[in-house]
């Protein structure tokens, strides 16, 4: 039995997510279904972590056990071969046995790609996020600092799941203007439902004003999901990176 | 009589080009409908020039005359909220009576961008154009100063069309490395049919070693279309800029 990982691409728009479910096409889903046919095999693919309905990757993982001695080095090019052009692999490498694509997880990165200007532009419709208001990237920066460390994201998690440990680490958060974008690079060990887009939407209300960089570390504290700011869309939001 | 310009931005994806046409979705018949709309009176849309199907512009113009007194500081956003997400006019000012926005124009910049790289990356598609070999681009740049000045450019255009006249005026090729990709912008008076995408797909056949820089003088003077490269896919092609 061979483990194989793979990092994988795709543009979440067309997708009901990652995770494979009834009627809706995934992309658990359809790549699944190519690798099973490549190899002859029934396949079960493991990802780093599910994503929503629209949100992209940029470097998803994904790891999957097979009894095929194909080629490692031509893998991810047959699989591609199949796949519609919104969803790629990247590359693909074997991994020891005892290997989990999810369980092995050390720093994940998440960007989220803002729009901030009143212009529409439908070259970035899709792929950023437009916020109107004028947003003070310098207290964005202040605020992020707070969000640094181990904290119980009680309040940066949409209710409705069954996760019972609220306790994350944030490693960094890096804030960049790119011409008319704002980049937001979130590094933890993990992240609970919606975390990334609700830190977001709590630092975009810090660059609009409506919450100061110091009542950041109140509002974690109070564990209430109502003191942070709004879920921001998924459109704006890529799995940028899975470190192991 | 007052005579409005437009700036628009639009994804070519889907759209069968700017030019209205019987039963397929183009700028032109989204953009009237709209305008026609809101000023409830039937106007007419004169561009720089076509773009066709799958081609992008990130600063299309067009002309329009009107009896309505609507506020031009309110228009651009005012058509905007009636408009599909992939198209959308960035500004509307007043001009001259005697104004044209095609004969007027003085400079058009298209932009090309090719994602060169052997790995599919899905958040690329329909936004560059892919090419797989490793492209020489000292050499490309070498080549492109070839193009400038003033040339009969039959060699690098579709046949098929009523021109008559197929002398242009190329007034710069720049070419940047950007991370993954390479744009080309390519700065003239005009341009042919399909003269942009027939240039860059020269130049990609420089890059690869099947062209020398040198040869390029030879190709515009034999006025022969097979001499020059094939013509570059419409996704990567970008109506950068018109200037008058």
């Amino acid at each position: 039995m061979r483990k194989i990982l793979l990092e994988i691409e795709y543009n979440g728009k067309d997708f009901c997510g990652w995770q494979t479910q009834n009627n809706v096409r995934t992309v658990q889903e359809v790549l699944e279904r190519q690798i099973s046919l490549l190899l002859n095999e029934n396949i079960c693919l493991f990802a780093s972590g599910r994503t929503d309905a629209g949100v992209h990757a940029l470097g998803q993982t994904a790891h999957f056990e097979t009894n095929s001695n194909f080629d490692i080095n031509k893998l991810s090019k047959a699989i591609n071969f199949g796949l519609d052009k919104d969803v790629s692999v990247l590359f693909a490498k074997e991994v020891d046995p005892n290997f989990h694509a999810r369980y092995f997880v050390k720093k994940k990165t998440y960007l989220y790609k803002i729009y901030n200007s009143k212009i529409e532009k439908p070259l970035k419709n899709g792929l950023c996020t437009q916020v109107k208001y004028d947003l003070d990237i310098e207290k964005m920066k202040k605020a992020s600092k707070f969000f640094w460390g181990k904290h119980d994201f009680s309040a940066f998690c949409t209710s409705g799941n069954s996760t019972k440990d609220f306790v994350r680490t944030i490693f960094d958060i890096k804030i960049e203007k790119v011409a008319d974008e704002i980049h937001f690079y979130i590094i933890g060990d993990g992240f609970l439902y919606n975390m990334v887009r609700i830190i977001v939407g709590t630092l975009v209300a810090v660059g609009k004003g409506k919450i100061n960089p110091q009542e950041i570390t109140a509002i974690i504290e109070s564990k209430n999901r109502k003191k942070a700011g709004e879920t921001m869309p998924a459109c704006g939001l890529y799995l940028y990176k899975v470190e192991y």
